[in-house]
């Protein structure tokens, strides 16, 4: 069996939520959450690796478990629970907005041989659109399903997703309309 | 006299023009090109460095005068003649969109002490923002005065100063209303 | 009280040292790392933040608890035990030989406002070497006290303090000359 | 026909040597310039890129003209002179020590699907070693010819060649037994 050259990123699902407009964006995450579980189940059935790219929260001590302890304490539990990093799934920890800066991310991506990156998570019109941008500036075939990221306003959302789509040549089909076989043999 | 920590960049401005939706983006950049050339005779007044921050078009020979050459023989000249570099405007070729990506940019702004940008140019949706976005990450304090950009689409326009307001809390004051003289103290 | 404008890094000393050459690198270290607790003592005594730059042993899952937890079960522990990181010490883990390269370290830095590098650890032919290189080219003054790295060969060890010296013109005075309330003040 | 995935290096070349120490590295480039311009010469009959990576020498102009035409006012003009860029070379522009460093040079690597890089230039134990060091972290495979690098004094260029084939795991062969054949195939 050959190897993926697909990714699947989750950006920032472990989440407090607990900051001045947290309270909108779980609203939006709440129901995105289960699309994106969905997902990530028939990716990880495609042996695509599964990266998680998440915020450091202040911490700079790299220690993913005490992050994603914290989170499990705050509003954003009701999300974390339902997308809790698996034993063979990759953790990033991002001390900024975008998943390429000051981090290990293109180098994974590197050893790994990715082409292509389905990025999924919130925020849609901050971390999503900034990785986004950097995958595109690093000229990864981007894949964003419109319906597994959320923001917190709504109207913020679209306009992502229209500079993601537009700026970024991204393919932002649904989810579940997502061909994964056609990744598998791309190029 | 104290150093200016307030550095203006001229993003794309030195541009051929002549590709798909070029047409739309010269429409939409002669009107903007004055209010520019105003605000850079402004700011050049305060002692406000001015850096472009260009498109290399595939050159890879990092020769600044080659590529103003190849854009006057283009539909841009109509724009690029009005804004030419001056003798003591900084020059930095960029390979992609976002000005800090592959360019000295971010070196040279550490060397100046610069803590505040202006950010103008074309595209808005695409050029403008990703180095805006790079800019946040890299804690600038970022104005981007939104009549000094424009794009192919006025609706992408309009979606990107939303981006660049909201999520990278930029000040977008028009380019007229700006308080040149409250950088100069700012740190 | 003023902030330290200095941080100190120590590269790699929880190690596994299992690998091949592992043996002389250890044998080089024991006498090395009672000098640099020392130090470390010392330079805590004076408020100047501690910051671990550690390699992710191909672990990619940032979790730096786990990586302690397994130098602890290999040869490296003799060395690792005497200089574990206490809780208010940063951890950050580095991909590469390099501490900047692919890691949060330069963000941190910038956001502590550190000038001066006093740099630690080991190997010092290769990944205390490429730190200090890149540090000097982000522009920070630096102190790299010859006796608080070591190398697998003496000889290699002995070039590397040379190239530190004379090409990245660092401070190599050893440990305990180094007068760390000179720091404090410096910018 | 096959596009090469190698590509060579000449690292600041293009010098004044008009500053301190500047005399000894135009004495020991002047013998090797003639081995790096026959080497290139190969290169080229192979359809291999000729990449030039050179200083900015603080002009933030990103003019390659202007740098070679000041070079060539000054003691550096002997070997400038012998070794000027071709037409079909590339140029980039570095502000730092590294050919990496805050350059399109990766980029540009990356767009040429280049896997192999021989080095060549000056200083051996400062932008050639930085150089390699940086490729060596982004996973090329480094060819240095010893014969090719020359550095201020020759025990710190025997120094900078000993961490370049230890470290780096670098092929330091010299230039006439250089099979480039033997690159063209490789990957």
């Amino acid at each position: 069996m050959s190897r993926s050259n697909t990714a699947m990123l989750i950006i920032d699902m472990m989440n407090k939520m607990d900051f001045e407009g947290g309270e909108d964006l779980l609203k939006h995450s709440i129901p995105m959450v289960d699309r994106l579980v969905a997902l990530k189940e028939r990716v990880k059935g495609k042996d695509i690796p599964i990266i998680y790219v998440n915020d450091n929260f202040g911490q700079w001590q790299d220690n993913a478990a005490n992050i994603i302890e914290e989170c499990m304490k705050k509003p954003g539990k009701e999300v974390v629970e339902k997308i809790l990093p698996e034993e063979n799934d990759y953790f990033i920890i991002k001390p900024k907005h975008s998943g390429f800066f000051g981090t290990q991310l293109d180098i994974l991506l590197h050893q790994l041989g990715i082409d292509n990156l389905i990025l999924t998570g919130i925020a849609g019109d901050i971390c999503v659109l900034f990785t986004a941008n950097d995958a595109y500036m690093r000229e990864y075939n981007l894949y964003v399903p419109k319906d597994c990221m959320a923001s917190e306003k709504e109207s913020d959302n679209e306009n992502a997703i229209q500079i993601i789509k537009r700026s970024l040549m991204a393919d932002t089909t649904e989810s579940t309309e997502l061909d994964l076989d056609s990744f598998v043999q791309k190029k």
